[in-house]
Parts: C-alpha cells; structure tokens; sequence
C-alpha cells in the first residue's frame, strides 16, 4: 500500500469521526459514535473488506431487519452468535468477590408470569421430565436475602418456550420469592437442548462456518432484592453433550453448569409430590449470590 | 476494573474468535468472522456498553430493516453515513499515479439507462438548468481511451431521482461513449443538493448528532473500458454552500469539486442547441483518468 493510500483512508476515517463534533448536548452519544467508526473503519480497513464482502454484510443485515416481528428477533440473535450480548452482559456486571456469574437474557422472558409458593410447580403441564429445583439466595458476606424475587423460564422438553406456540399458552415459567432465610425450592422441568430459529440468516451464517446451531439445555433465573445488582442468569446441565459443541450464543459459563441428579419412578420426591406412574425426576442445588448494587 | 473482570471479558472474545476455528473451505469467511468479533468485542469493552444503548442498537438496525424495500435501502444508508461505504470504496480502488478517485455508488443507478450521442441529453425532460459537461477519458499515461463506456445518472432539481417517482418515468440518466479520442461531452443538469429521506433511523441519527442531513450536489458517472478499473464516481459542484455542511455520506473528494461556470441565457450554447427563452445554463469540464485493472 503507497503512502498517498494510507493518508486518504485515515484522512476519511478522521473526517468521519470529527462529524461528531458538534454533538448538541450528548456527549456519551458523541462517544459512542466517535469510537465506533474507529473500531468499524479499522475493521474495513484491515481486512481490505471487498465490494461483495460489503453487499453480502448489507444483505445480512437487511434480512435479518425482515425477519424480525413481534415474536421473532434476529437482529439480537445474531448479536448474540457474535458474542456482542454476552460481553455487554460482562462489562454491566464486574466480577464481584464471589457474586453468581451473570448470563444471557435471551428473547423469550415474559413479564407478569404466574405467581408461585415455595414448592410449586413451574411447569403448568407442559411437556417433560419433572426436577427439583432448590437452593438460597445470600449475599457476598453468606447472609441470607429474604423475599427476593426469582423469575424462572425454561422450554418445553421439544425445545419450545410457550410464547413459541401461538395459542397464548402459559407455561414453564412462573415467579417466586425466597423465604424468611432465604431460601426457595419449586418444581420445573429437566432442562432440554434446543436449536435457533433455522430459517434466518443467522443460522445459515452458523452452518457456514460449521457452528452448532444448538443452545446448550438450561434453565433462566432472574433474581432481584432492594440494594442488590438484578442478576440474570442460566444453570446449565452438567453432562449434556452440547456444553463439548459449544452454546450458540456463549452464555456458558463453568459456575453455572450445575449437577441434575437423576432420581427412579420409586423414589420420593422432597415435598412429597405425587408424580404419575413411572415418572422418572431430577434435582438441582443453585446457591445463589447477589453482588451489592441498585438496578 | 479487577483482573478478575479483564479475564472473564478477554476469556469470552477468545472464545467467540475460537469458534470459527472449523469454518469449512472459506478461510476469507474466517479470517472475516474472527476480525470482525476482535472489533466489535474491543469496542463494546472500551465503551463500556450499557444495556439501554445495547437495546437502541438493537432497535436502531431493526428499525433500519424494516423500512428497507425495493425502492429504499436505509441499510445501505447507515453505512453511508458511517463512512463504512466510503472507506470500502477506498481500499478497493487503491491511490494510483493521476488515476480519477472514486467516490460513492449510491442507491439511484438503474441498468439498460437510455444510449445517447455524445452532444445528446441525457435530462430526458428533468427539471433544471441545462448544464454542458465535457472532458476526455485518458490513461495514467496521458493516452486517450477511446469507446469507454460512461453512465451518468442525477437528480432533478427537487433533489429527486426518475426512480423516486413511482410512475415508472426515466430521466436524468444515460450511457454514452468517450469517441475515438477519448472525448465526450453531454447535457445534463447542474446539480441540486438534496436530503436523504427523513422519516428512518438513520436520520434521526443525524438529528441527534447534529449532523447536516444534505448530500452535497454531485452527478454521478461509472466510467469502464476494457483493461481498466471501472471507476465510480461523482464531480461535486465548487461554491455548493453544503460542501461547508458537509456531505452526509463523506463523498466528496477536492480532487472531484469542479467549476461549473454560470452562462445567461442570450450566450451561445457549445453546439448551437435552443433553449427555452430566458434560460440560463453552466458548464464544466471533467477528465477522467483510469487506472489499469480488470474488473
């Protein structure tokens, strides 16, 4: 590359950048801005991005803006498949002493599910193996929070949230709150794994690099108490094969994948829930930690 | 920030470049993909990135999709006022000796625009100033290059392509050839700044950065010849008040800024054409100078 070609591509990147100047009363915006035509013209200009490489990238995006309604986004998948979701998730939630790993927040959270008691059942009937889900929610210093407040999604043992289905069914996901010690148990289902939307481009993109399409089986929690960070966070099954693939959208973290053990038809379950005939469960322990915070 | 969180977050970017360590057959996709995650990830990280303005990116681009159609392609038009356009037109049409720079493609060239003769019109009945445009097609040697193809397209004088109209009309746009010279010359219409459309993402942007809205007046030409790079490219008008503004897709080049003399409407014409009682016209000379090359 001559000189006379290194000037003209960082004269055009400082003239994009100095657009920005004038910024009226935003000066994050301006930021923000600024630094990301330096990461993106850096990007171009390494690469020596070609004419199709950029209509191919135009194409990408324009089919994922189409595809995307109200019940399906594939502009936050494809953040997701990149990583831009979860590194967000880290810098907004700084490694704190011993605080429980944040993780994605995935499209599928509902707000106003049903209201649960400690020992209910999550489920609503939807389809799949019952488990025990128990643990207590503390601070960084091990002292219980009370009264916290746990909202708890999952898939059906097909893959399918209910929102998934277009009957308005509710099911596998419901709220609840810890106890006077901070504790709390109700019943979900056995976690399963499941594929992204396969229609869209992110997942020809996926096969075109030879990445699983699958989210490795887990199960959402989002925890809050006054004077706490909000957690949002999975437990991940140890032992499902898809934690060796690779979860399609990186929200694994090893302090999440958590032991489901598997329990006969024959054996009593902990609150002495009659399971029908032959019906094989699981239980999980999840201590959760809550780092000091206000949102 | 601990050594603990810069682990985590670095520990995350490693991984996302890692998982297109099996891309099949496509080594550019790979080198691409694992780039473009190095970029993005160091970005979010630098920022900062919060949630809220995750999500308005999120929206903003699928904002931007959803007004994209076939008529109008606001994707296109980020990357425009980003300066990602520019910056790719750059590195793909490497500094050359004299070689004409190019300069944006935009979303208004239409194929199979109509055939004139060198002295024709290619403003089809578009409203404006006549303007007489000439000059020569050349090597970087200085030796003329005879029968290169020259398609040139503008706005009228509303700021309007035939193509934003939905009767179907075709004006303001043509293709002709350089003649056994190297010479061509045609009437078209001295250019109009005009705004990009106001009612998408992208010019909200532009509003909350207090960024000119305007293109700056230009006429397009794509100019290619057999052993020659094909260039794209537009000649700016010298004294456009906007040039000052700003053009707000980074277009304008000084080596493109040309004088387009004002003429009252009692002088003669170059070739003897009638115009209208009390119509004014201009002209302007453009020599045109490509780079070997065979695309």
């Amino acid at each position: 590359m001559t000189g006379e070609q290194e000037r003209r591509e960082q004269e055009l990147t400082d003239r994009v950048v100095a657009s920005f100047e004038n910024t009226p009363g935003n000066p994050r915006l301006k930021y923000l801005m600024e630094t990301l035509v330096k990461h993106v013209h850096a990007f171009v200009r390494e690469v020596r991005l070609t004419k199709h490489e950029w209509n191919a990238w135009i194409d990408f995006l324009t089919r994922a803006g189409h595809i995307t309604d109200d019940r399906r986004q594939e502009v936050v998948l494809m953040s997701d498949i990149l990583g831009i979701s979860m590194q967000t998730i880290a810098v907004n939630n700084e490694a704190y002493k011993d605080a429980t790993e944040a993780t994605a927040f995935g499209p599928f959270f509902v707000n106003d599910a049903p209201l649960i008691e400690n020992g209910g059942d999550i489920s609503g009937g939807a389809p799949g193996e019952p488990s025990w889900i128990e643990g207590s929610v503390r601070d960084t210093e091990g002292r219980p929070i009370p009264i916290a407040r746990i909202e708890v999604w999952e898939a059906d043992d097909e893959g399918l949230y209910d929102v998934q289905h277009d009957d308005g069914r509710v099911y596998g996901r419901a709220h609840l709150f810890s106890d006077n010690d901070g504790n709390y148990s109700f019943w979900g289902l056995t976690p399963t794994p499941y594929p992204i939307p396969s229609d869209g481009p992110v997942e020809q993109l996926l096969e075109a690099v030879g990445r699983s399409t699958y989210r490795a089986a887990h199960l959402h929690f989002m925890v809050s108490a006054e004077g706490y960070r909000t957690l949002v966070t999975h437990i991940f099954v140890d032992g499902d094969p898809q934690l060796d693939r690779g979860d399609s959208v990186f929200g694994v973290k090893d302090s999440l994948i958590k032991k489901f053990t598997h329990h006969e038809a024959d054996e009593a379950t902990p609150n002495g829930r009659a399971l029908p005939e032959g019906q094989t469960w699981s239980h999980v322990r999840f201590d959760i930690v809550l780092a000091p915070g206000d949102d």
